[in-house]
């Protein structure tokens, strides 16, 4: 559920090369009774309990038993299933109750509507070692709700050394969109800026940056697979487990001042 | 963006009750064109940055200029927004691109399709915070991918001071969700077992304990008011902040044995 990724460390002053080992994204389309149902973005491993698990969570299935048959082709990414009584309800109210899925997305959703908003991101800022250190200290100070709940992500605009914009939420979406929309509405350039994030790197977080506008994404947490080949394409620089005064580069290190 | 909760904190030999802020969760319906687009859970901070970031990061709108009029009904959660060009693309084609959303879900997702499978959950398994703090434990010692990576969730079945069994993911209900499945595939009633898990305890995931029937619902994370609320209504034990030995307990208490 893991592979190797070339990442650049830096603890204090000492800076070297190591491969990391990266949590696997990966998408899984389930088809049933011979129509898309939905597509999970999960990790690689005991695939079969998540279908039967997912589907009961959405009420298609009472028991296993209602499920006359199940293969998985993983190497194409798709579970099929077929049910002894495949449900009557109509397409509409499938979909409606599927916007709950977290982590869940169509691979339309990926190549169709991503193509139209996320764009590669060319120039964008140089930031210092010392600036990321900074503008991850300065988020997690900023959050009294973090501090009081311990139960809110949050997500920052940084330039010049401190956070210009700040916001919280208990999604990690959410404190990125809020950010998002903060920049639409008093036409901030983004790309003026890093986005220093809570959150883990999803691929999700990724093309959310990347739709922003910055060339920049700052993590104290951990990445995924997806998330860093993403990021290499779009030309976002990402670094991660951004912690006291070491952190580790992934993507596009050459924004990053050492 | 918390409010309070009568909690009993439990600190190695030390059990004493004390108000803890708990941070809120929030269902914000967003109607476009004066059709229901999406439900996101949320903070109740920065709504309007919210809802442009929202539509933005989705592809409705490019500029916050394409948005005509917007108001907020906060006291019933509904954002009324209208567009200058309302979109032509079919409602098909939203209801596909959602399905992304993490933390999203429609009100008829609470209210229709949970309805019909979580249940109260009442008896259930008594367990006593020695065990609880070794499940929590286990858990950790368990994952492998997370001390290498960083980047997954776990659950697990947990049950005589032991983990059954335990599943990984980089999503938190798929974690779950895979704990749900093993039990329907091989009949085990989840009933006679807690349910250990690494990530925060939000709506969705009470929701998800009490679809697979346990009544124990034990995290090293926090919850949200809207989690504990849904957990006291379904009759679920929920522990927080579970550490060493230390942890929160917010409701129904009675399970857990000091």
């Amino acid at each position: 559920m893991s592979g190797a990724w070339p990442t650049i460390k830096v603890n204090g002053p000492d800076v070297f090369r190591r491969e990391d080992e990266i949590a696997e994204e990966f998408p899984l389309t389930i088809r049933l009774d011979g129509e898309e149902f939905a597509t999970l973005v999960c990790s690689p491993s005991d695939l079969e309990d998540l279908v039967v698990g997912f589907l009961a969570s959405e009420g298609v299935i009472l028991t296993a038993e209602d499920i006359r048959e199940m293969s998985l082709d993983e190497e194409r990414g798709f579970a099929y299933v077929n049910l002894h009584r495949p449900q009557s309800t109509g397409k509409d109210f499938y979909s409606k109750r599927l916007i709950g899925s977290c982590c869940g997305k169509s691979r339309q959703f990926y190549f169709h509507n991503d193509a139209r908003t996320a764009k590669t991101v060319t120039g964008g800022i140089n930031v210092t070692a010392a600036d990321c250190f900074a503008y991850m200290r300065l988020l997690q100070e900023n959050s009294a709700d973090f501090r009081l709940t311990g139960g809110v992500h949050n997500a920052a605009l940084c330039r010049d050394g401190e956070l210009v914009e700040a916001r919280s939420d208990i999604g990690r979406h959410n404190a990125l969109d809020k950010i998002f929309g903060h920049c639409l509405r008093h036409r901030i350039p983004a790309k003026n800026h890093a986005i220093a994030f809570s959150g883990r790197l999803s691929s999700e977080v990724v093309l959310k940056a990347a739709k922003i506008g910055s060339a920049v994404l700052l993590s104290k947490s951990a990445p995924t697979d997806l998330a860093l080949r993403l990021a290499e394409d779009l030309g976002i620089t990402c670094a991660g487990f951004i912690r006291g005064g070491s952190m580790n580069i992934y993507t596009h290190p050459h924004r990053i001042l050492l």
